[in-house]
């Protein structure tokens, strides 16, 4: 079994290879190759959980199996509060061929992507103003994910409900992208073109009358039951909702609340990977609001393990 | 992270402590105080799956995954059937502390050890008489298992749909325990007190009419919608149905039938914790026919996984 560190791992994730994996995972998605059984998930005092993702791209040599837990305690005591690994298993014999021992760094880095593929493929053309709200680690790395996949050209405000956090993330993120802290959340959604929310709130952060016609909003904080970042009026008034998969958001994402109160909204919902196989059923016109939750799908770990798997093979060879 | 492989696991188990943990697992899922989500599962090609059972016993400081793969197509190939690792995290940080990569064996053991606590509760107490149903892994680890719980008093039979290999089972075994070939399965089934079905058939082996009053049969094979063991006449006739988990034996073990028939006995299915706790709840008379079906639980898995680790520990201090 091959066996990798987080540290073995880091320098083998060429980003523009993991983008165009992480995008033929939706696609595959789409069309219906991926074996995506229910996520697993258990939970533990004080808000702690673990996520079991795994499935299975049909054809394909190997199956993954990817557990992340999540620990929000343990920022208490100066510790990450992801963690995990995934599993690597030949979809012919069932023998574990390789372990990943990310420690979450693969799952945020295709969290941060799926982002910034949904934000590139929805939002207006044109968008330039990023918003990204939220100053734990996928805020980091959607802000280095829409960089690589915008290019340079985009401006970023960084909000966060402490504001030394969110002062400290900007700082830390100004030499990779033209970054800036924004004082209030309120104007800030009315500036932005893409606003991003990548947070654990429970109740939702951005209010509806906040939001400009045109922008689009790609959600990537719930992904458990009980999580929100958006206000429903703003989930209902949006022209245009889209999810990675339907089933999960409807059971533990953005969307929950638009599945319990069957609001008018809810039969309105595109899968991402659809929308990447045709453009056409993505944003129709540049005033529309746009939203997007993700929730993660093993489909995307499939690809990120793929891209370090083949990146350790091709050093050895 | 501590890794142990197979090989390094195999001299840290005592059958003894095994077999103790195993039955601690049943009563703490009894008392209620496990967390055992759904089992999570995925199917390959020619029968082959996978599954991923998970959980974690209230105030433990670790919580354990078990990946366990079966590739009956392997057989061809001279390969195990069975695979997989198991996984130890912290229940405290998130943090993955150990990797016990097994490649099925501590499955194998516990599920051995798990039928033979199951006989022990349940079949008359002075039965000696075992007869072993399947040539496999399991059938010898059943073999094995008994051997440690029952003691030295016991005789085996044993049937195989092959004869060839029910021989070459019975030869092998024949240094551990008292063991002879059964050539028909009729008649074995009518000599034996205690039955242990350890097969991966799909339709019934064993008629209800071969059956005598008093015997206490354990099945432990069917783990999967769609396996079967026993017919469904013989669940019918029994006195009394055990198993270690209701949800998981109607939903994918010897029961599922019961379920989905709505048989009368449907609503009498004790479990083997409940049992184990409190004997009142098993065999009432000697005349009594008792079936327990055993899926498997991930408490089992927690246990097994702490043996090796104790005694893992015990030998570095």
């Amino acid at each position: 079994m091959l066996i990798l560190t987080r540290d073995e791992i880091e320098p083998l994730i060429d980003w523009t290879l993991a983008a165009e994996a992480v995008r033929a995972a939706y696609i595959a998605v789409s069309e219906g190759r991926v074996s995506l059984p229910p996520v697993g998930h258990i939970t533990f005092p004080a808000g702690a959980d673990c996520h079991i993702k795994y499935g299975h791209i049909a054809d394909d040599p190997v199956f993954v199996i990817k557990v992340a837990t999540g620990f929000p305690a343990n920022a208490r005591f100066g510790l990450p509060t992801g963690n995990g690994l995934s599993l690597v298993l030949s979809a012919q014999t069932g023998a574990v061929e390789a372990m990943l021992h990310d420690e979450m760094m693969l799952t945020d880095i295709r969290t941060g992507l799926g982002g910034a593929i949904a934000s590139r493929a929805i939002a207006r053309s044109d968008s330039r103003r990023i918003l990204i709200v939220g100053t734990g680690v996928q805020a980091r790395r959607q802000v280095q994910a829409h960089s690589a996949l915008f290019g340079g050209d985009v401006v970023f405000t960084l909000w966060g409900r402490k504001t030394e956090m969110a002062l400290a993330v900007v700082d830390e993120l100004a030499q990779v992208a033209e970054i800036s802290l924004a004082d209030d959340l309120e104007t800030a959604c009315a500036q932005a073109e893409i606003i991003v929310t990548a947070t654990g709130a429970t109740k939702a952060l951005i209010a509806s009358r906040w939001v400009q016609p045109g922008t689009h909003i790609t959600a990537v904080g719930a992904d458990a039951p009980g999580k929100r970042e958006l206000e429903t009026a703003l989930i209902n008034r949006a022209d245009r909702l889209f999810c990675d998969l339907l089933a999960q958001s409807l059971d533990h994402g953005e969307f929950e609340g638009v599945h319990r109160a069957r609001l008018p909204n809810g039969g309105n919902i595109t899968e991402l990977g659809d929308v990447l196989r045709d453009p056409a059923r993505g944003r129709k016109t540049d005033d529309e609001i746009t939203i997007a939750d993700l929730t993660g799908l093993a489909a995307q770990d499939i690809a990120i393990a793929r891209v370090v798997l083949q990146a350790h093979e091709s050093l050895r060879t």
